[in-house]
Order: structure tokens, then C-alpha cells, then sequence
């Protein structure tokens, strides 16, 4: 496989994905959102990781220092925000797996989180990147919610040929590692039209 | 001024209130959202405060501590979510000031991060607590900018004429300290239908 050493838009997945190598999967949806952000395409920002504070410092002359904290459990996503007037809001998991996503990786309330705002008349969805295999799809909170009761009394995953025939396929486009609003543009949007 | 022991709807904005003594502002509005959230009214909430983490103590047996930590400047606003299909946004502020809102209270980066999801069809405003005169106003960011802007080389406070002239005032609702979205529905989805 060929290691281009800049990002360029190329139509086969492979090599377009090998520039990714490296990055991790969180920098690249950030790097999407500040090209969406910096181009006034979308505003969409990765929420701040819930902390319980428990103990600052504010004796020192400079900045407080937090000296205790600990992580909390996230009461929603970690992404939304706004996009041609629509609301927008999802989750970004990774898995090794290579033929299926384990249900585990998202959290009960965040089921019902993005089930929520789908009825409310948001995009709701979720991003699976299975970093093995090196493929990211998209999958609309109704499918997560579908697959999310199944695993309650039966397959605890949804396989990839699920996702490949609900989802959607994620591509890479010029400095936009993880361009799901194409996805959106495609699927959603036109739709509307 | 009667001390009512029950949060309950009235009429009169004095009486209301005065069960609102002791509450802070931020858990005035905490409290409305989980009333919009439980009600499947709305889905809003309020973003974490972002956090350098420097240091992590995983040593221990018990939940990873977190040892080292800053306050970060946030780059959006505090709160933001989806009403009847709107993207919802804003930042809600507290002054002691009886006469103005100073604009210093606001973020350069706020008063942009509104203007845009406004923009982007948004509907992005400032929830301003007068605490002294107990009065909560609504601010579309429309006029945020303006007077941001009108910051630069003039008067650096909002009066709170100008306020009472072109924001709405924010009542209490049952069990909503700050029934923002009541402004919304009157002054906003209205005009949509």
C-alpha cells in the first residue's frame, strides 16, 4: 500500500485511508469539525469530558489547580451541534472487531439520548470506525436503538453486514478525514427537498 | 413580600420569585431543563466545564484520580440542544448591576459562537439574571453582537432599558424557574407558522 505523505482526495478507500494511519480516531473527527468550523460549513464541537471536581487548589499565585477530580459518566454524546439547520448530534466508537460491534460499547442512557433527539427532529446517529478493518460507517439512531433492544435478548452486537446494508459507508474528503455531513447531505437533506 | 413554601404559579413576578432566594442562577436553570428533559419537552443541557487534565493517579485500586487539572477557557457556550426541531443555543449570565449588563461578562468567542449558530438557523440568544432586581431577560444574539460591536468603541455595558426594548422578560412556569422556552414559542415558532 502506498503512504501519500499529504492528504489528498483519492477514490480508492485504501490508499486514501492509509494517511490516517496514525491519527487516532477522536483526532480525525476533530480535525473534520474544524474544517466543517473553520469553513463555516457546520458548528460542531466535541463536548468537554465530565469531571467531578472534589478538591482545588487556589493558593498558588497562578491558575487554580485542581489537585482531586474524578471522571463521571457522560449523560449524552459527545458531539452535536448545527448543521444547515438542522440539528446534529452522535457518538464516535472504535472497535477492533472485525466482523461485528459489540452493543457494550455505548451506554444505555446514550441509547436513549440519541433516540431522543431523533424524535425531536434531530440527526441522530452514531460513528463506527472498525480500526482493523479500517472502515467507518454511519448508523442512524433508529438502527442503534433497533440493534440496542435485540441485544437485550439476543445477539449482544450488530454485525457488520448490518451495518453495511442500514449504514452508510464514511469517506475521506480533502482535509476531512471523517466527512459524515456528506452522508447527511446524501441521505437526510435531499430528502427534504 | 409572602414567603411561599411551595414553588407555585403566580401571577405576581415579586412573589414568584422570592421562592427563587437561595437558589443560584446556573440551578434555576439546570432545574428548568430537567423539567423540559423529564417532560420530553425538550433536550438541553448544559455542557461540562472543559478541563486540562495533566496529571492522572492510576494507582490506585478504586476509580482513576485525577491529580492535575486546570480550569480551560470554553469556546462555546454553557448550554445548547434541540426544541421542536430547533437547534437551541445560548449562555446565560448574572449581574448585580441594577441599571446595565456590562459586556465584559460575555466572551469575545461566545459572542461569535452565537452569532454563528444563529446563522445557521439557530435560534442562539443570552439569558441575563439582574439579581438585585430579581429579573431574568431573554437577548437574541442578534443584539449581542450589535452591542458587542457597539462595545468596541463606545458604551461598554447594555442598559437595561435597551434590554427591557428589544429582549423579552422571562417568567416562571410550574416547577421552571426560567421558562425560557415560552419566549421561544411566542416570539419565534409563531412566527414560523
Amino acid at each position: 500500500m502506498i503512504n501519500y505523505p499529504n492528504k489528498k482526495k483519492h477514490n480508492n478507500r485504501k490508499i486514501v485511508s492509509s494517511a490516517n494511519r496514525g491519527m487516532n480516531f477522536e483526532s480525525m473527527i476533530n480535525q473534520t469539525n474544524d474544517f466543517y468550523l473553520n469553513n463555516d460549513i457546520a458548528i460542531i464541537h466535541k463536548k468537554p469530558i465530565p469531571i467531578q471536581i472534589v478538591k482545588v487548589d487556589y493558593k498558588k499565585r497562578s491558575a487554580a489547580k485542581i489537585v482531586e477530580a474524578y471522571y463521571k459518566l457522560p449523560s449524552t454524546t459527545d458531539y452535536n451541534g448545527i448543521y444547515k439547520g438542522k440539528y446534529i448530534d452522535f457518538e464516535a466508537k472504535e472497535t477492533k472487531n472485525k466482523t461485528a460491534f459489540p452493543i457494550k460499547n455505548i451506554h444505555d442512557h446514550q441509547v436513549l439520548h440519541l433516540t431522543a433527539c431523533r424524535n425531536h427532529g434531530g440527526i441522530a446517529f452514531i460513528i463506527i470506525y472498525f480500526s482493523t478493518l479500517d472502515r467507518i460507517f454511519f448508523l442512524d439512531a433508529k438502527f442503534v436503538l433497533e440493534y440496542y433492544k435485540r441485544s437485550k435478548t439476543s445477539r449482544k452486537s450488530i454485525t457488520l453486514k448490518e451495518i453495511e446494508n442500514h449504514g452508510y459507508e464514511i469517506t475521506e474528503g480533502y482535509r476531512k478525514p471523517v466527512d459524515y455531513l456528506k452522508v447527511i447531505d446524501e441521505h437526510y437533506l435531499k430528502k427534504d427537498a
